[in-house]
């Protein structure tokens, strides 16, 4: 159990990391220059990373999960009518826009081994509560008769997740951002009660 | 241009490359490896491959993309009715449900490094093709009637595409197969003319 004050020296570890890595990529950057850039002893760094690079990295996932929610906020969190879903919707395809190939949690999870069960809970916690986020937000707007009662939230909010997720796989790769945007849209639009139904565009 | 032996004999070292890549690893195989597997004296190789490992690795990796396209033959380029459609999504779930985490395209592309326009030449057209199927299936079942005539087929196939690679990509960090399989049934869903809406399950 750590110190108020171990906790916090902690955190500025782990973000001064954060931010050395996304300028310089994770092989980009030593433990030496993580502790010249946090002003940190070597012992100091261990105390908290027993294990060194390995650890801090995973400590690092863990906060570029943390943002990747983050950063789609106060929206995700309440999704509660139709234009805070399209406000959402324009944060994401924004954020995405700004990042294009370079997504910090992939660049670090593609070093880290996904098959390690520590990374692999990293990503499966952040999708399990941005699935929770949109669920509730598809029920929210059920609950308002801004969507159909009888649609099932958590197979929309599935929808809506991969439609985010398989967007950005294929902006990374293509640097076309038209794929999230269609992708995003055409999630959306299912949600609508008196919508269009999906992938339909009238002339 | 290469005789009709020449071409052969480099993709025998492609083809071979590739296993001993699917087996070990990128960074598990080195040159030496491939020319022992492959029967290849090291002028061969420099023959076929001027730049050595990178020059192979790109033709592994284009290799590789093909294989995406060909593991969903014959359905991909047949989508001329809906049980057709309903093959290729058997298919496709079989596919990663095998493959889980090991996509031998993901692995080699996070070596090759993304932002290389040869490496993204070889990405953007597959996921071309990849479109351009899902397209021509999707206005095949709107010529036979089985889908509604405004559908846009653009727009469909990018939701498909997307929910096929969000979910892989859900599936290779989670290790659970039931987003790909979730959002595939979403999307395809949205095709059927009279359907009920996506994302909508009647109890």
């Amino acid at each position: 159990m750590l110190t108020t004050r171990g906790a916090a020296t902690r955190q500025r570890i782990i973000t001064g990391a954060a931010a050395l890595i996304r300028d310089h990529g994770v092989t980009g950057v030593s433990l030496d220059d993580i502790r010249a850039a946090t002003s940190t002893s070597k012992s100091q760094l261990f105390h908290y990373f027993p294990q060194g690079k390995s650890d801090l990295l995973l400590a690092v996932a863990e906060h570029e999960a943390e943002q990747v929610l983050a950063d789609q906020q106060p929206m995700l969190g309440d999704l509660t009518s139709w234009q805070k879903w399209q406000d959402w919707r324009e944060r994401v395809i924004e954020k995405y826009d700004a990042q294009r190939a370079g997504c910090p949690l992939s660049a670090l999870t593609a070093q880290l081994d996904v098959a390690r069960p520590a990374t692999q809970g990293i990503i499966t916690r952040l999708y399990d509560r941005w699935h929770a986020h949109l669920s509730e937000g598809v029920q929210a707007l059920k609950d308002s008769g801004e969507a159909e009662a009888d649609l099932d939230s958590d197979a929309a909010a599935t929808a809506i997740l991969t439609a985010v997720t398989g967007g950005a796989t294929l902006l990374q790769a293509t640097d076309s951002l038209t794929y999230l945007e269609t992708s995003l849209d055409q999630a959306l639009s299912a949600l609508r009660r008196d919508a269009t139904p999906v992938a339909r565009v009238r002339g």
